[in-house]
């Protein structure tokens, strides 16, 4: 069977042996409705309750402000337009760098009477914290900064931004599905310092897709945006998914568990994929700030980043150009673009996300790949020019 | 282990053999983003279009007509909020019978400036064809009526009143949760009647629980209810649950080729069921009316149906009162009160729903735990009283 060298695990990552292992029973056995009032339906309620402490125990929050979703787009999509309409249309703020699944919803409130800013980010990566503390003047109600950005791995000051929007007394959300397992999370810090609602996300840290979070202050107040059944105290409406939850948990608890071994381990790896980048030539972008452990995003500056991507994907070698988030986006990334990178540098752009199962024999092994595929891809230039 | 005898299949239904053993490799071998541009990306993606193509078969329609969502209270939130974004605000028709997630967004349409209206329903639990022409005359732009119902199994004459909606020129929905897989559902008869759309769901009909399709003529304009990377069309964003919708891909393609056989064998015992239950003095909700062929909704004047449950649940046999939608709904069914049955008899229903795996020893058994039930309980009412 045919199995690249997977370098991206900021799109998704394979179930935890362990995870799946949890999940199995809840297909076929212990495959209660969990709101029916028989031992199937209270199996089924049993193991959402667990995994929901299991989730909180992993980000410091407490089981009940954990609301389950069917995935971290849909999480971020009822903290925006589920806060927006329980409040009269204001001023809301993201950050430019924000995913498409904070800043289409964000647009669409735009549409329906809000005033929508986007924050300004620096030449790292980081949100502008003097552009910021002069947005809250407009006395946003609504807020929305990841925690750290999926292309790019640049972590942000959500402590510090959040403590800024205070005088505004806004409801600050932060998208963390690429921090979770890959930083420590403490909800409860975060909640102390104004964070009132984070996003996670199972199939970004070993668990399944199907399940993610929004942790919630609860003295926000939401609107569902699935309604019907009451589930998820009202929240989020529909039959759980019950084997993504008790996955979800698993992959949580042991997410929580090896953090600081997978940082060491994937940031060694990192280090070493960085020398040989820039060795060969490269751009990374966000060096000057703090990043994830995993991720690089690196540019060739004569080379097109979907050929490369292409290429190295022949050459066994799974990367992204960009985000995984759209289907068709021809345009160069947003993020870039926020940053002041040039389109035509943008568009040379790829993304390496390590994991815990990556090694250094696989670093060497892309960077060989990388510099016989620019070797080639400078003779065809060559020759054609 | 105890496995008590599960005759609650319309509250969910055990994920088939076959079912699973599709879904597996999805989780850590397969387990690309399906938006990735490299091997295990267009691996996903080919997983979901085979899917697709799948579930448009099974309901006869076309694969560009599927909408994946997380669950079947998601595409009909999607539906009904989805459409109306796209209108302006007007009359809105769903029957008395609908289930909350279509009931509940409905109510909040009707808080953003939508006139409500409830279809009213006859003694058996069927729409009143009158009473809905009439409401036509309100030129409603959304109508929203289920194929059949989760508690009494009752089938409506969608293709009918589909018709009387045509002069208003509505988008007609159907919830068909309960119906695809039970009885023969073809969309696109359907569509030639004057039907919209249909939602169904992987864990009504064999499949897992977190996917589910809302089967869309593309004339209706929907604004996304969760957005952001574009999946679905534009339709739902949010990674795909790969695992769960080749689950229901493989499922709904069963479900379709047993649909007949499975009818027979559920009707011939529903048949056994309801003979005992009527010997014993039980009301049978929608008995006059056309069921699926796996649903008996009855009521034993003296008894509570909570506390019936239970007493079954503790003889083995897993069964429901009323709905398993709702964690904590005291009200009697909102279903039996718009037939006009009394909130006594509505108090003592119970749901007995079958499946293709249940046997004529069950049923006898059933029967007999319901005897001895209720023998137990009038001593101790005669004692008590």
């Amino acid at each position: 069977m045919f199995a690249p060298v997977y370098f991206d695990h900021n799109a998704t990552t394979p179930v935890e042996p362990a995870v799946l292992e949890a999940m199995l029973p809840y297909f076929s056995v212990q495959f209660g409705n969990a709101s029916s009032r028989h031992e199937y339906g209270r199996a089924a309620r049993r193991a959402i309750d667990e995994a929901r402490g299991k989730v909180a125990a992993a980000v410091g929050a407490q089981a009940n402000e954990v609301i389950f979703t069917s995935c971290g787009s849909e999480a971020n999509n009822l903290f925006l337009k589920g806060a927006a309409a329980c409040l009269r249309p204001g001023a809301l703020v993201v950050s430019a760098l924000e995913h498409p699944c904070v800043l289409r919803p964000a647009e669409q409130l735009a549409r329906r009477g809000w005033t929508l800013h986007r924050a300004s980010v620096d030449a790292a990566g980081r949100v502008d914290a003097t552009a910021f503390a002069e947005l809250m003047r407009e006395r946003p109600k609504l807020v929305s900064v990841m925690l750290a950005n999926n292309e790019t791995g640049v972590v942000q000051d959500v402590e510090a931004l959040a403590a800024a929007a205070r005088s505004a007394q806004a409801w600050f959300h932060t998208d963390a599905v690429q921090a979770v397992g890959k930083l420590p999370v403490d909800f409860r810090r975060l909640n102390a310092a104004g964070v009132h609602a984070l996003t996670l996300s199972g199939h970004k840290l070993g668990g399944p897709k199907g399940a993610a979070a929004l942790v919630l202050d609860k003295r926000v107040e939401l609107e569902s945006l699935i309604a019907g059944g009451g589930h998820e105290r009202g929240l989020r409406s529909g039959t759980e998914n019950v084997a993504a939850i008790v996955g979800l948990g698993v992959a949580c608890t042991l997410a929580a568990e090896r953090q600081a071994a997978y940082a060491r381990h994937v940031a060694n790896l990192r280090q070493r994929l960085e020398s040989g980048l820039l060795a060969l030539g490269a751009t990374v972008f966000g060096l000057a700030a703090a990043r994830l452990p995993n991720t690089v995003y690196f540019a060739l500056p004569e080379l097109d980043g979907e050929t490369l991507v292409g290429q190295l994907d022949r050459a066994g070698y799974a990367a992204a150009s960009g985000a995984a988030c759209s289907s068709a986006n021809p345009e160069p990334s947003h993020v870039l673009r926020a940053m002041g990178v040039s389109p035509e540098l943008a568009r040379a752009a790829v993304r390496a996300s390590l994991g815990a199962t990556s090694t250094a024999e696989q670093v060497d092994g892309f960077l060989s790949a990388l510099h016989a595929t620019l070797a080639r891809l400078r003779r065809l230039t060559a020759m054609s020019g």
